[in-house]
């Protein structure tokens, strides 16, 4: 617990700091050091446009505080995800860690596929061997317990490529522009097709993004009364499933406005881009475009996790800023900078 | 949106001024003016040392803000729920409008009785027959459409014995105590079994509490592509029931974090209150009680509406704090204090 708010102190200093040097200029344009990692062009340009006339009083595009709400995808849009989701991973971490108790699945598919690491397998069998997988590790213990087995494992995991954390996996420069947005008063959300659950446990510390500004996909959960006093038990039960035309539906869920900026990456994400630019006003949407195969990956169209085909069009049509990796980004990770 | 922006600064000017003078007084004890519709006595003397405790730095019941969660029921609690509950009076209501296209409704129970103003034969109907007149009146129509026919009803609809808009009916000390809390860093929420959506069009206004600061019973909603642009439209599928046991589960979906006070007034609210009291370090659980026949109602173990019986008992051995309206509070509407 000390650990963690020491972090978190350290981040409101940070951004804190980030505040300081972005108000201390008078226009927006003379503010390049609120997103350092960013290159000058027009990706940056377009949100720091955006921010400074939906701040400014007196403006036709005035927004008030409590309107800024921002949300963004997780998977390829703050981190990594490939060569898998991390989902995934912990899913195939934990069914290693249960197969003592369950020697059948040696011998069931999709657990002896998860059991040998051959993803091909796993993948093969579609949404419903993932789901099998999910709620055998997901479900059956009570929230406190989950919520200790996801933060024992962020903390050891490591990301097959890197050898790093996964939450080293991050984008620096989408670590700056959730600071820069919170510090122009923007409420910043997370819009995942993940686990609402295996998120909340160490969102907060990374991403500076507190639980109840996370929506996700969920199973779904009981109160029970027990001896030792009142838990709550998560069922082999979808409760919801928060991607594609879904994110709409979670944002009104959870939050119950309309945001006025989406960043996605996706094709996942194509439903909550269309539903937060045709809001009346001024609105931003904003794709993370992954093409660096040098520094980290190339792909779009053609990509198994992470496709972006529609929402690449869409963009085209609907003014979209479509941030080139490349182009656009310095650094990709914080371990870069050093 | 002018004057909702007008009333959101008048109520931030509030809020600081109320900030202001708590923060003047060194001991919490001696800030008799944070809760000025308060009597002298145990109530108001436990939420004032809660309150200091868990906000000294170094007390050992120190919690951060971040984990300052507060949670309060809204009929009853926050409002009036006499002579019956303000969702069912907009159910009403509803059904008159829409009946001239539904003339068969002159025949059809419970639509018939509704009509007729027969609550009687509306309620012996019992959870089926409010079910289908709120599936009637609240789904088939977008989420923009419902919510402003919400702020019509909510802005013209009178209460039946006062003659007095709904949002006047609301309890004095409680406005005072939600911005006592908010003044100590406290996020304060709304967890109501009522319908999420016929709350949250005016309970910024009215409680400065934000739309993603509510939690309640839900309806299904889809994502629709039309001609003119995405809609999101409202199913007749239940989703969610925000309403005893589903209390702690709407808390752990919406919120993700144990709150650290809770405050109820009706057997609805145990398990809130049992889950919130239940967590670690300091909590508080709090209960009104209706006490005050000749300014109010009194009402409690045989009552239809906010029956309060089980949680009564459980408070005592748990040590909640039970309000007692009479002997508690100076005054109870705002309009009282004029």
């Amino acid at each position: 617990m000390n650990a963690l708010n020491r972090t978190g102190y350290i981040h409101l200093i940070v951004v804190m700091s980030v505040a300081l040097i972005c108000f201390s200029s008078v226009t927006a344009a003379a503010r390049p050091n609120c997103l350092p990692s960013w290159n000058d062009g027009a990706s940056k340009e377009a949100i720091v446009r955006f921010v400074t006339e939906i701040s400014r009083k007196g403006s036709p595009d005035y927004v008030p505080p409590a309107e800024r709400i921002a949300v963004f995808d997780n998977d390829g849009t703050l981190w990594s995800e490939q060569p898998m989701y991390f989902q995934l991973a912990f899913v195939l971490d934990r069914v290693k860690a249960l197969a003592p108790q369950h020697p059948e699945w040696k011998e069931e598919q999709p657990f002896k596929a998860a059991l040998e690491g051959d993803l091909k397998t796993v993948l093969a069998g579609g949404e419903h061997a993932l789901l099998e997988l999910i709620m055998a590790t997901h479900a059956g213990m009570t929230t406190e317990e989950f919520e200790q087995i996801v933060q024992d494992w962020i903390t050891t995991a490591k990301h097959p490529k890197t050898d790093r954390p996964y939450t080293e996996m991050v984008y620096q420069p989408m670590l700056e522009l959730l600071s820069y947005l919170r510090a122009n008063g923007f409420k910043t959300y997370i819009v995942s097709g993940g686990g609402i659950e295996v998120m909340r446990p160490w969102a907060e510390r990374v991403y500076g993004i507190p639980p109840e500004q996370l929506v996700g996909s969920s199973i779904t959960v009981k109160f029970e009364m027990r001896e030792s006093g009142p838990v709550l038990v998560r069922l082999s039960e979808i409760d919801f499933i928060d991607d594609k035309a879904g994110k709409p539906v979670g944002i009104h869920k959870f939050i119950g406005r309309r945001p006025i900026l989406a960043f996605g990456n996706s094709d996942g994400d194509l439903q909550m881009l269309q539903w937060t630019t045709a809001g009346d006003g001024k609105r931003l949407g904003l794709i993370v475009h992954h093409t660096d195969a040098e520094r980290k990956w190339a792909y779009d169209r053609n990509s198994h996790i992470g496709r972006l085909d529609k929402a690449l069009d869409e963009a085209g049509l609907k003014g979209w800023i479509v941030v080139d990796m490349k182009r656009d980004w310095k650094v990709i990770y914080p371990f870069e900078k050093q």
